[in-house]
């Protein structure tokens, strides 16, 4: 094993939207093994939009980054917890190697059929942001309607297929391209789906749900929150997870939605939720979940990259909207 | 008996804030009593700030206004369900005399020591508000911080005493008047209260509750919502019953609230209603807010204004914040 490793560090704060000059690879001694951490080499990292806000203030500059999960094999142990060989989840951030202290690793040992992969995708926070959504905070019954935004990325195609196995009558997703609408219909089995850059969000989504809508879950803000509001019913549920469009400039949000009244007017839950508040699901979620993935119900909708150098462009591509699915760096072999 | 009422009706639509040239009062021949009908000669009559929602839509103009709750006594009946001389609440709107469907008034019968009054203010829609909010939206639960805005207000008013009673350890009002204020405090038995004149009103219940709230009921919209939403802790519970702030101008939402993005941030739940969508809560609030009446632990808190010629007068004073509790006006005798 070499004597280094390789990590990301944030070298500047964007204004705006992120590039790579914001950026660089560094190259670091090993750390020494002290008793009650091991060190992991990284298999596979992940790369989340939520990264976009830590960019701002909570990513220290000059230093390898961390929050991050990452999937990687233990290589050398001083926690009697972790064994050389075993696979570890961890948050270790954008890294060959990690070291890991004691309590902050979580063993996986995939299920039949399972790949590894999809413990950073489905299986991971994403799919947790996802189920948590849908279940926890909606509580989607058999026979509503549900809409989902940014239905192609990677919390929202695992959305959509999990209110579809809920029972939703009619699932309706909203994307970025033509092919992601198909993608979003044909593979992940959304009922409808349409691409925003055809008119104003609320007249397509009118369009595509026209008796309204019971359930929304909703991660992009701006005219999609909007849209959302215009087409939920009376006591309909709205989980709003995230802002995409406004973490590039959190200083200047997108106008609030001009019809926010009507969560008044129509007696609505809006509910915001961060995964990080709802760990203790995990397990359930994957008690849920895994099933459904052997059987093929849920599709693990993954795109993976290959090569640690290209993890800050998997991250750029995330926030330009490039990736269908949950977007993977692969850093190291299985 | 006189052969005629009186009856306010809408004579033209307000454009911004309501004056009393949109109004008149028309005398009409008193109606015939069908078989299932029955008519009640009313003694109070309730102004609330929902009615400057009616006025762009739903009154209709040149005719004897609907929807505002009344209590009557009944001096002719047609209906087996009603009889002459029984106090009935109705929503046959600001008329000196209402004739009632089937169905559609419901005999009430005073409480030992509640007066008549009560049942158009705490025992009525204004208390049934408050309690939904308190005990149904935001199921405040003993030792939390609770803010209440337009507490001076009718509904606001009797949350904040049914939130006490409710075990809450700390309770903020926000108010238009230092006189309100120290009436909050003083009659009402709000822990703390402030006059939102005083400057920026999220900085005044930063002041007011410096660990912020648990839960929020909101009436006013714009920057006391935002104040709100700046306040509320994670995982904490607002309830928005209403918007006063922008009932006189529909069409020109003030801004919504810039941090609304906390919502999902802190995991907030933002939840929107209104009373009409809890009327099945209207026995339980009685038999739980009674008691209380009976024993001077909630205070109602009533301004009323009499003689019917003043209604459209005391509805311009809601609407300009000029009342205390619930305004009432007294049109007839008990």
């Amino acid at each position: 094993m070499s004597s280094t490793f390789r990590a990301v560090h944030q070298v500047a704060r964007p204004d705006g939207a992120p590039g790579a000059e914001h950026f660089a690879v560094v190259e670091h001694p090993l750390p020494a093994v002290e008793p009650g951490t091991a060190l992991a080499e990284n298999i596979y990292l992940s790369v989340d939009p939520y990264m976009r806000e830590l960019m701002d203030e909570e990513w220290p500059l000059h230093e390898p980054l961390g929050y991050g999960r990452a999937i990687g094999r233990i290589v050398r142990s001083e926690d009697p917890d972790l064994q050389v060989g075993d696979l570890v989840e961890h948050g270790g951030g954008w890294s060959t190697h990690a070291l890991i202290q004691h309590g902050y690793g979580r063993v996986i040992r995939p299920a039949a059929g399972v790949a590894t992969a999809t413990y950073l995708s489905v299986l991971g926070a994403t799919g947790l942001t996802a189920y948590v959504g849908v279940r926890e905070i909606l509580r989607v019954q058999a026979g509503e309607a549900v809409y989902i935004s940014a239905a192609a990325g990677a919390v929202g195609g695992v959305a959509g297929q999990i209110a579809k196995l809920t029972g939703a009558a009619h699932v309706v997703g909203s994307a970025g391209s033509a092919a992601k609408v198909r993608h979003v219909v044909e593979r992940l089995g959304f009922d409808a789906a349409f691409d925003y850059h055809d008119g104003p969000v609320a007249e397509l989504l009118a369009k595509a749900a026209p008796n309204g809508v019971h359930a929304v879950l909703e991660g992009v803000g701006g005219d999609h929150l909007e849209a959302a509001i215009g087409s939920t019913r009376e006591f309909g549920r709205i989980a709003w997870v995230g802002s995409i469009s406004q973490y590039n400039h959190p200083d200047r949000p997108p106008a609030a939605p001009r019809n926010l009244y009507a969560v008044s007017d129509r007696s609505i839950h809006l509910r915001g939720y961060q995964v990080r508040h709802f760990m203790h699901l995990r397990q359930e979620a994957q008690i849920w979940l895994t099933p459904h993935l052997q059987a093929g119900r849920i599709v693990a909708d993954e795109q993976i990259v290959d090569g640690f150098e290209n993890v800050v462009e998997a991250f750029l591509g995330v926030m330009r909207g490039d990736n269908t699915g949950k977007m993977l760096v692969r850093v190291g072999e299985e």
